[in-house]
């Protein structure tokens, strides 16, 4: 039949082990006061769902625009960044264009390629997974027609080198900046980058500040770039109740979510130096809401981590990763909890 | 730059000038009773909106399977039908095979195969609104990878013969069904079609029966071909925010919602009644919550229905249509107020 391409395709998958602690998918740990929680639930009552939601989705665009100190015309929303991601491999490259993409990195941009039909160019990232793109030869370059960078990179927490993704991007190549974990980061954004060329684009998101089960991704560009990108989603993309929670929140719950991104940050270092101790432990310095850390016997300590109720993703699945865990960092708490376990298996 | 293929897109619009009552987006016009309201805000606080949700939806797709009786695993859930369009013109048919679309019909079917990149081939409905594929040459049909037929067509509300759409699927052409407005016709469906076949499915959704807010697409194929198109598939397309609220609604609300349907059937035979009765009008029979009219001054009747504060779709952009208005049908008072004042004007 005709869906025959498909049938080899492996979905994107993620681990479902029902554990107490969850620190395995970069969510925000933390509960939403219950303060917030009823501004939400009495904004939501005034909505009448049985009607389309704005296609423009114009409040909400605003606020982020705000938040982000750029205007509303440069912003595009998406279901996740996931379909962004998808929108630009149909709509940036040309169909014989191959799509670059260091590894390891976010899979989602390899598992969108394969279904889509686009070639993927895939190159590692040097042995300190930074980006090293002189290895890549003329004739691969001309290739390609987009780049997906992301910074900080997941699952590795590093930022690459602005000027590695700047030289390919002057190679005339779509590029793609994700930051979906910046607010995480010490490191200067790449905003400026994509408001000044008709070939750059930033990525960010809600999910990993408190908001992963709306599902927001957020795309800046310059207003004609933006434009253009925007005709291309469709219509009615983000929904009602998104849109509304996304607003309340960006609007009464904004000190509640930067306050939380503080904690978050100042646990991630706790976590760091903490695991840094261990001689059998290499953790790898973090910009991001997670911990990427190299442990002989990783697929052990990931099941006896589940065995004392905690999850943390195992890497292991992922080639010349099988020494890895991603550790996303939890509430103190949690965090408590987690150390506890690590120090008692190790 | 590399969007140059886009530029040209006329994206997907509709009318939003501010009117008081909005007959023009085949929405269930009835506001939702109190009780479900706050059953819905209930479910939802406790839910933690920082947390992905479910990426396979299993217990929203169960309450669907109960409600078509169907199983589960021959379901696959889309953010709104628009994203399962896009989805199957990626997945089902070859780059460089055509997208067939009789016209006029629901616009994403084109708008998402120019979005894509898919080559279209649209034949025209005969002067009674049905289908008429026997004008297809051999070499046309050859073309063609993947059909769409939307049953009852929107805008014309009619129903095409399931033999012709057969004849189609008969000829090894990927045959989708949408089922959008199915719930507010007489005819059978085509559900036991696709589940018969390995490149025939139906489309259905929750947006013209109440939840139109929750963008809520239904996939309903042969389960081992659901499987393959539910891989393609973004892992998080459905919010846990909209997968709350379907899951209520299709408990708690499903009387009614079933005794809203009846009521916007039994309006829509009393508004192709009266309309009926003036000699200047021509009302196409539906078979959906809209009816299809025929009107000389059609520009005029749609701007003073908007003066009174009344929208409705002016269907005169579209080739071929341009004395044609689509009214959806609103609450027995809505209906009311349009038939007074279409009387006036007319």
């Amino acid at each position: 039949m005709s869906l025959q391409r498909l049938s080899s395709l492996k979905p994107y998958q993620t681990e479902t082990s029902p554990c107490k602690i969850k620190l395995s998918s970069n969510e925000n740990p933390f509960e939403m006061s219950e303060s917030l929680k009823q501004k939400i639930l009495e904004n939501m009552n005034q909505v009448s769902f049985g009607r389309y939601p704005d296609p423009t989705s114009q409040q909400l665009k605003e606020l982020i625009a705000q938040r982000m100190a750029v205007k509303a015309d440069q912003i595009v929303l998406g279901n996740g960044s996931d379909e962004l991601i998808q929108l630009l491999i149909i709509i940036a490259a040309k169909l014989n264009q191959k799509v670059l993409i260091p590894t390891p990195t976010f899979p989602m941009y390899q598992v969108a390629a394969d279904i889509v039909g686009r070639p993927k160019l895939e190159i590692p990232l040097n042995s300190n997974f930074e980006l090293d793109v002189t290895r890549i030869s003329q004739e691969q370059l001309q290739s390609i027609g987009l780049a997906f960078f992301a910074r900080p990179n997941n699952p590795t927490g590093n930022s690459f080198s602005v000027d590695q993704i700047r030289w390919v991007a002057d190679q005339g190549i779509f590029t793609v900046i994700d930051e979906a974990y910046i607010d995480f980061s010490q490191q200067s954004h790449c905003l400026d980058m994509a408001l000044n060329s008709n070939h750059i684009v930033v990525l960010r998101t809600l999910s990993k500040i408190g908001l992963a089960g709306i599902r927001l991704g957020i795309l800046i560009a310059r207003s004609d770039v933006a434009q253009i990108i925007d005709a291309a989603r469709m219509p009615f993309n983000i929904t009602y109740p998104s849109q509304i929670i996304a607003q309340t929140v960006l609007t009464d719950g904004i000190d509640e979510i930067n306050s939380q991104i503080n904690i978050i940050k100042s646990e991630r270092d706790r976590i760091f130096n903490t695991l840094n101790v261990y001689p059998q432990v290499q953790v790898i310095p973090s910009d991001a809401n997670f911990l990427f850390v190299k442990i002989d016997n990783a697929n052990h300590v990931h099941k006896e981590l589940i065995n004392r109720g905690i999850l943390v993703r195992n890497m292991s699945k992922y080639a010349g990763l099988n020494h890895y865990l991603r550790i996303s960092v939890g509430t103190p708490q949690e965090n408590d909890c987690f150390l506890a376990a690590f120090d008692t298996i190790i």
